[in-house]
Order: structure tokens, then C-alpha cells, then sequence
């Protein structure tokens, strides 16, 4: 059998991967792909946090005797029991007679301990097959399942000549119709959503994904001096989504106990340089399982989470305008770097048009995973 | 004969074109193909200003008698007398069956006459055959024959955050080492390089192409009070290219004539809001015979020549690189926009990587002409 048509079976596995998005986190994206003799014979993906592995839904579906078939899967199948049984035992048990491996799992729980059992078992074992498209597919999981600390994802939209908003402060809408379409479903996608008070302040936004059959992410607000008013669209909407304020020692305690009284959950953090200390915040969220954020800042916030080494991906929306303006905020802000060797490389940067603006996406500081 | 035929020829043509760029300015880039019983029998391209147009190449290098032949011209054959004859007459005398044209000459001097007279001899004309791609190809003709004035090119290199230095003036080098050469190449294609007088102070530069078999462009500085040193290297190498100083009344007339002494062709234009009145400074440019200027302007140079209307087009190189910084310059200063709705639009944006950075090229106002 060919690398070729390994790839070409574990391609669809990850176009099957990916119908999980959405859904599944804190898990990682798996699909899962059947061949016997040529045939697909079955397939499954991970379609809800809770439910069947993709391994258990590949099998369900196959449409004949599994024995002497390859199965592809795009992550390592897990060895330990968590919500289902261990999809290696499941594996095993059903005789197939070849393993194909995408990424292996990062799960300490895990960590070629699932491949292992199986070649142990006497199945025969390949594994790395689009490996780096398994592990990108599941960027969120690759950190959140390594460090506990939420994969951090700042979002801009600035015209061309890098202007958030107008001199007098206008901002809305820089970007155009598909991008906004692409942010809220990238709201659905990722657990939390995080803004500063002062977006709070001045925006008064809703933040929520309002795309059908999309999850609202939890609405994460930092907030020092716990300074946000009752009457904030984020405040009184709790059905439609959780609200978190992280604030710091200087909040009013009484306040904090009306805010909790309605609902909303007030994390106390240490403070850095007077303000969230943003790697503490992140802790508290991660120990929530918040797994993932958009950060939606303003220049300000952007400056302290990148400062602060929080962010591992950022997304930019460049709109086909240019505004100008000495004195209208760009997308970072804050003290900034001094010297360009100091300047923060994105690496992987890549491109696309969206509508009419140009989307660029990038990591910071490593490689993808 | 199928459009694919004819597109496949015109294809070509434009490729001969092409190698024309950067040595006939002001005239357009011109390719053609003769094509007899399905073969290519001629092919030419206007190599050098002032030398045979495409057709007069292209019938030269006939391998066999053109009679009866098609011949493929990227731009409308011209009719009058110039520094060469009326290329309309010499197709009319080689007694070719077809002609296939690319764009109308927007040249007012021959405007559809060229073809006019063809069709005339009972030659069969067919027009408009990648006539976008011809247009695009001679933007810089297309402007500069029918207003006189320069096609103005506005180049700048930022981070992706959108700075143009940090905020303690570094800028040396945002961009990466292919973009440099990019902007050295551009040079090359373009006939003038305008910058403003705090680049020359800060940053000494010399303009130059440096690239090998390129033409260096004529060097352009805005400087209103003439406060230009006298040992600077845009004034000291005069046998690379010629520096055109433009300027105001507030000029020092003593300087004026110290300047022209050496060779710096000092223009005084009109004053706007007490700087160099741009749109009045294109006019002397272009009645210079200067058909195209990148702009290589800091931040209130950009916006200056933005607000005057007179860019046509932009190209962003965008880094991949974060600067931060409240205070760190970016592409487009000035007093800005207000209002988004006031925004000036880009059209026909399209991006493309170079190197490790993001190239983004789109027009000001207009469609491609």
C-alpha cells in the first residue's frame, strides 16, 4: 500500500475531523475512516463532547465484518478510560488488521501508550501520516491538554493602513460582511471570548457567535477595578451565555457579591503593574476549562497580552480602505518595543482573501505545535 | 479560429510586452505575435524607447513571407508619425489577413484611428482580446498620455500591527530581504522616486535602484523651505541619476541657485496649507516627462499626497512582526479620516507573499483603467 493512499484515507478522516468543531472541546477533533479491500467500509468523527469516540462511531456505522480491515484515525486512539471505554481495547477487539496513526496524542494519559497496546496486541501500527495537519486541526487541544492554560487567540480587523477605528473613534464596521461572518463563527468555535472594560464601556457588545446552530462562547471581561455597570448587555443576557469578570483587589467586594448574586462568576486575580495580571488570569480560566479565547481587545489589552506572552495565534482582518490620522489607534498599542530586533515574530503566516478583505493568520513565537 | 487561439497568441504577446518594462517610458510596453497556418513565423516587443515598435520587430524577424498572416498586437498599432512611422501603414504594406488587438491606444493621436485605418484596407480587425491585462500592463501610459500627470505609486513596509518604525524610530529594516529587492526592482520600472525632506535628514538615502541592467529613477524630494544639506548623497551623485528638488516661495533664492549650479534641478510650485502644493508639483513632473513616481513618503507625506488625490495606486510589504507602541509611527498620519463612511476605498486589492512577508497591491478611487 502506498503513502499516497494512506494519505488520501486519512485526508477524509480529517475532513470528518473537522464537522466536530465546535462541539467537542475540551476533546480534541478525531475522525475516523474504515477500509477493507479497497473499500470504505465505515467512518465516524467525535461529534459531541461526552459522546462516542471516532473510533466507536467508525465501527458502528461499518456496513460489514471489520476483521482484516485498516482503520485511519487522525489522533492516537486513547488507552485510558474517561467518559467511554479505551478506543485501543475497542480497536483490538474488533480484529482489524492495521492501525494508521495521524498525530500522536499529547495526552499525558495517553502519549503512545494507546499505539503501544495495539502493536502489542499484534496490529500492524503506522503513525505520523498528515500528522501536522492533525496536531493544527487540534491546536487548542495540543496546548490546553499540555499546560492547562487556554490557547489564546487575538483577533483584529484594521484598514490597510493599520487604524482600528478613526481619530474620533469610530470603529464599526473596518471590516466587511464576510469577515464579520468569519469572527462570529470563530466565537463558536473557541470556549471564551475576552474583551477589556473599556470595549464594555464604549461598545456595550453582546458578544455572542449569532450564527445558527453555533454555541455562544463564555464572555470573559478584564476589569481591574471592577468598574463595569449593571446595565450591560453582557450582564443581563446570562441564558444566552456565562459572563466572567477577572478583576483584582481593588474591586469593591459588595459589588462583586451582586455580581455574583446574578449569575456572574468574579474571578480575583493578582494584579501586575496595577492592572490583571493576564498570566494569573489565564491560570483561573484554564482551571475552569476554558481551553480557548478570542481576544477581541483594544490596542491596550493587545499590548498587555503579548507583553504578558499569553498569545499563541493572531488574526488579522485588513480592510481595502485607508483612514489615516496620527492620533487613531492601531491594533497594538501600549509601550511597544524599542529596537526591530526586539520586534515579536509571527511565524507560518499565511493569507487569504475574504470577501474583500485580506485575512492574515499566524502563531507567536513557535512553530506550529 | 477559436477565442482560446486568439487568447492563447495575445498570452504570448503580453509575455513579450513585459520585457520591455522599465526601458521604453514613456512610451507603453507592446508585444506581438505573426502566426501563419498555426505557427509562429514572427515575434517581437518594443525593446527601448526611441527604437522599432513590436510590429516593426516582429515582421523583422519573419521566418517566412508574412503575406496572408495574423498578427497579434497587445496595444492598438499606432497611425501617426512619431520616431518611427505609423505601424497602421507598415501592417497595411505586409499585406497580412488578420489583425488581433489587444487594448485601443488611449493616445489621442491615435485613439481607434489605428485600426480604423486597417479595417479600411480591408484587413480583418479584431479588438479587445486580453484588453484588461494590455490596460493593466501600461497603467502608467494609460494615465500619463491622457492627463500628463505622473501614475503615483505609494509604497510602504510595515509590521503586521501596522507601524512603520518603533516608537523610538527605528526602520531599518521592517521588511524582509525579498521585498527589499521587490522595492529595488520597482525602482527600476518607475521613471521617478519621490520622498520628503525628513527621510533625506534622517535617513541619508541614495535612491538608487541597485540592481544590475536597471535604470535608476530620477530622484524627487519635497522640501517646502529648501532646508536640504548640501552633503547629501541624493546631492553628491549626480552621474547615477538626476535629484529634482520641488519647493516653495519660502526658498532661499541664494540656495536655489547654489543648488542648480551643481546640477539639482530646483522646481518652485504653489503653496498648500504652507507645504508643496502636490497636485501643482505633479503637473511640473509630468510636463518633465516624469510619467510615474513611487512614493516613498514617511507617514504626513503619504497622507499629504493621499488627501491631494494624487496616488493611484498602493503596495504594502507587511511583515511578519509585531512593534506595538502608542506612539510608533504608521503608512498614513496627518489629521485622517473622521468618519468611516469617509474612508478612502482600495480597489482591486490583491495580496501575495513574498518572502516572509505579505504583499498587498490594490488602486486608489478607480477601477484598473
Amino acid at each position: 500500500m502506498t503513502n499516497e493512499t494512506d494519505e488520501y484515507y486519512m485526508g477524509l478522516a480529517l475532513a470528518l475531523a473537522k464537522k466536530g468543531r465546535g462541539h467537542v472541546a475540551p476533546n480534541p477533533m478525531v475522525g475516523a475512516v474504515i477500509v477493507k479491500d479497497g473499500h470504505i467500509i465505515g467512518q465516524g468523527y467525535h461529534e459531541q463532547y461526552g459522546q462516542g469516540h471516532a473510533e466507536v462511531n467508525a465501527f458502528r456505522s461499518a456496513s460489514e465484518d471489520v476483521t482484516g480491515a485498516t482503520i485511519y484515525v487522525t489522533l492516537e486512539p486513547c488507552s485510558h478510560y474517561g467518559k467511554t471505554p479505551p478506543c485501543a481495547d475497542l480497536i483490538i477487539e474488533k480484529k482489524v488488521k492495521r492501525v494508521v496513526v495521524g498525530a500522536l496524542d499529547p495526552n499525558p494519559l495517553v502519549a503512545g501508550r494507546g499505539i503501544q497496546k495495539i502493536a502489542d496486541a499484534g496490529i500492524e501500527v503506522t503513525t505520523g501520516v498528515l500528522a501536522d495537519e492533525s496536531r493544527q486541526l487540534n491546536e487548542v487541544f495540543m496546548k490546553f491538554i499540555t499546560t492547562k492554560q487556554p490557547f489564546v487567540v487575538l483577533k483584529t480587523a484594521m484598514s490597510l493602513d493599520g487604524k482600528i477605528a478613526t481619530a474620533t473613534g469610530e470603529s464599526q464596521w473596518i471590516s466587511g460582511e464576510a469577515s464579520r461572518k468569519q469572527v462570529h463563527a470563530e466565537r463558536g468555535y473557541l470556549t471564551g471570548i475576552l474583551v477589556g472594560i473599556n470595549t464594555v464601556l464604549k461598545d456595550n457588545p453582546r458578544l455572542t457567535a449569532r450564527l445558527p446552530n453555533s454555541k455562544n462562547p463564555t464572555r470573559i471581561v478584564v476589569d481591574s477595578s471592577l468598574r463595569i455597570p449593571f446595565d450591560r448587555h453582557i450582564l443581563q443576557d446570562q441564558d444566552e451565555a456565562p459572563t466572567i469578570i477577572v478583576t483584582t483587589d481593588k474591586a469593591d467586594p459588595d459589588k462583586i457579591a451582586s455580581l455574583t448574586e446574578r449569575g456572574i462568576r468574579v474571578i480575583v486575580v493578582a494584579s501586575y503593574q496595577a492592572r490583571v495580571d493576564l498570566q494569573a488570569a489565564m491560570a483561573e480560566l484554564g482551571a475552569l476549562n476554558i481551553d480557548s479565547i478570542l481576544l477581541e481587545g483594544g490596542a491596550e489589552l493587545n499590548y498587555a497580552a503579548l507583553a504578558a506572552g499569553i498569545v499563541d495565534k493572531v488574526q488579522f482582518y485588513i480592510a481595502p480602505k485607508l483612514i489615516g490620522g496620527a492620533s487613531a489607534p492601531t491594533p497594538v498599542a501600549g509601550a511597544g518595543i524599542a529596537h526591530l530586533a526586539d520586534a515579536l515574530p509571527i511565524t507560518n503566516m499565511r493569507t487569504q482573501m475574504i470577501g474583500e478583505d485580506i485575512f492574515v493568520e499566524g502563531y507567536i513565537k513557535r512553530e506550529v505545535v
